[in-house]
């Protein structure tokens, strides 16, 4: 079979000289031997890779030296209560609700303290970002957490709010290394790694030092930061391969010229895509077109039996996992970084063709 | 580089030709055109992976059909809290010391209530398991936790704690797939994944029913077993590539004749290593004879410099990461199911060439 364009939400495609380079390397990394996933965490080989990929990231998104970078398991779902347990102090904070992650996100911040949702998009079905001005925001808050990107909704922040002094907590997921992004505008920055990073079972937390070392005293020691920026995220066995992987995609994010190269690519991917959409009679777009997402583009035909038709026959050109979230419907590209502007235009081909011969 | 033989602790050897198989998928899986690493944790290749490991983990192991099968993320660390966080609803535990990983769970086990010790083998450095008669047991504790293996001292349970209804908590993670073993005596059993399973970042739970669904209302979602249960270990996203290897080392364990086989090949390496260390001058074993794991062989020379040199030595000719642990001092060689009785062979042979020479 030759390899697909997968528009997967996440996991999704990886660069395939990435994917070249894990193959070749396999039964043996740089003459040692063994695999990466058979090596000791606590091996120099393996430190390189871990010490090599925290400052590979440091590099690629101008990290300032005053935040730590760890590394961690559990997916952006753990960081719902990781951020509570860590920096609600004082027992409030704020959330703004875009989706289905932020008001989890939200749910589990209750657990731990008063969790007021400043703003929500719910009325629209989350096709939208609020506003600056339209948000509630305490400023006795712990933090403000927002979701940067919304990878079911297709939505965007295209501005970083303003928050008077109270950190800022994004979940980037769905966005990071998109983009380039001020860092220190934030407290906190978490990313499940498995969309634009590396395989699944890795979360990155970027986080200013101050707002490490907090933690209660009944907060498990896997559920504190502090575990992890005291031991370099080595205080126990870390997800390998992941970390691996995730060191051959930051080589590979310079080696595209680095952030500001890569958000040229993904502007002009996305609208291909948004160019289209806003001229088809069939597709129509979901998020308002000041909120739109770079990376995953959300749009509806007139019904189900048009979409399932559209999702098979684009599957036999090669065109894989276009089907939309079932909370929004319809057809969902997403266009990471590791998809080629050629998986772009082969999609917009075949949605002109498809639309000429079902209109 | 030809391969090594690689006494790791973990993460360790994993089968050639599991190794092989995953680098020869890892641009296209079973002709999906896309990488294991690129898939949606929610398409039918997917599921076919996660569900076939826990149907082949159920096979292997003769898993009872009242138990769940649970795979997590975090390492067998996470589960010393998540034990106590889902299990301990009374307030009141009891914990067997029998190494720095036992000792860990129960500290971590007094944030939640009464982490009582029954027992300890600190006071001869735990170079032994304490017998059932010695262990004081709380009729009323909601579960007795015991470390099965002891990966750093080269210790393990040859008797399964009687506890008069009290469920049995086990960290098998240094042992699990060794032997057989009667799943029906424990309530619960844990493993991080890096040693016989799967390449690190998966923890596998397999916990009895019954002790499933106790959590308080502010335990976090992620750290409850019912999140995993309810959702097959798909509520969010699993790590991937760590469940689909753990199927491929699965099926190549039912391919060595499953645990009855595996257990064998196991016993014949110990006996290789230990009956030499019982008849050797240069290198004593730290195990009481009682208490030997069939895993980890720890074993003292005289002094540093001599180990130093013998793990130099034996570096060169490939036998690699002999080196014990801290606490413990002098060598250790890690024989989990991978590791073939060649490199058993080659070790003894080795050993026995060293202490000629340098006797």
């Amino acid at each position: 079979m030759p390899r697909v364009y997968n528009f997967s939400a996440g996991p999704s495609m990886l660069p395939e000289e990435v994917l070249e380079q894990c193959a070749r390397e396999m039964l043996d990394l740089n003459g040692t031997g063994m695999s990466v996933v058979e090596m000791s965490h606590r091996s120099k080989p393996f430190e390189e890779i871990i010490f090599g990929a925290e400052d590979l990231l440091r590099e690629v998104m101008a990290i300032p030296d005053n935040y730590k970078v760890l590394f961690l398991q559990g997916g952006a779902s753990m960081q719902f209560a990781m951020v509570p347990m860590n920096l609600m102090r004082s027992g409030r904070a704020d959330y703004v609700v875009t989706g289905q992650f932020a008001q989890k996100a939200a749910d589990e911040g209750k657990k731990f303290g008063a969790a007021n949702i400043s703003a929500s998009s719910k009325d629209k079905n989350h096709t939208y970002i609020p506003r600056q001005e339209t948000l509630a925001l305490d400023p006795r808050a712990d933090y403000l957490h927002i979701c940067y990107n919304n990878t079911i909704y297709g939505t965007k922040y295209h501005y970083i709010p303003e928050t008077g002094g109270v950190p800022l907590v994004a979940d980037m997921s769905s966005c990071i290394l998109s983009e380039p992004v001020d860092v220190s505008k934030f407290g906190l920055i978490y990313a499940g790694a498995q969309k634009n990073l590396a395989p699944a079972g890795l979360t990155v937390v970027i986080v200013r030092d101050d707002l490490v070392g907090h933690a209660r005293g009944d907060v498990p020691t896997m559920m504190n930061y502090k575990t992890y920026a005291d031991e370099r995220s080595l205080y126990n066995t870390p997800p390998c391969f992941s970390i691996y992987v995730c060191k051959l995609v930051l080589e590979w994010t310079k080696r595209q010229g680095g952030l500001a190269a890569v958000q040229r690519r993904n502007e002009e991917k996305a609208a291909l895509l948004y160019n289209y959409l806003d001229r088809s009679s069939m597709f129509k777009p979901c998020a308002e077109a000041a909120s739109r997402s770079m990376m995953n583009i959300t749009y509806v035909t007139d019904g189900d039996e048009i979409t399932d038709k559209f999702c098979k026959e684009a599957a036999k050109e090669g065109l894989v996992t276009l089907k939309g979230h079932r909370s929004v419907g319809g057809i969902r590209a997403n266009l990471y970084n590791a998809m080629p502007v050629e998986g772009v235009r082969a999609l917009v081909a075949f949605m002109e063709r498809f639309e000429a011969a079902n209109s």
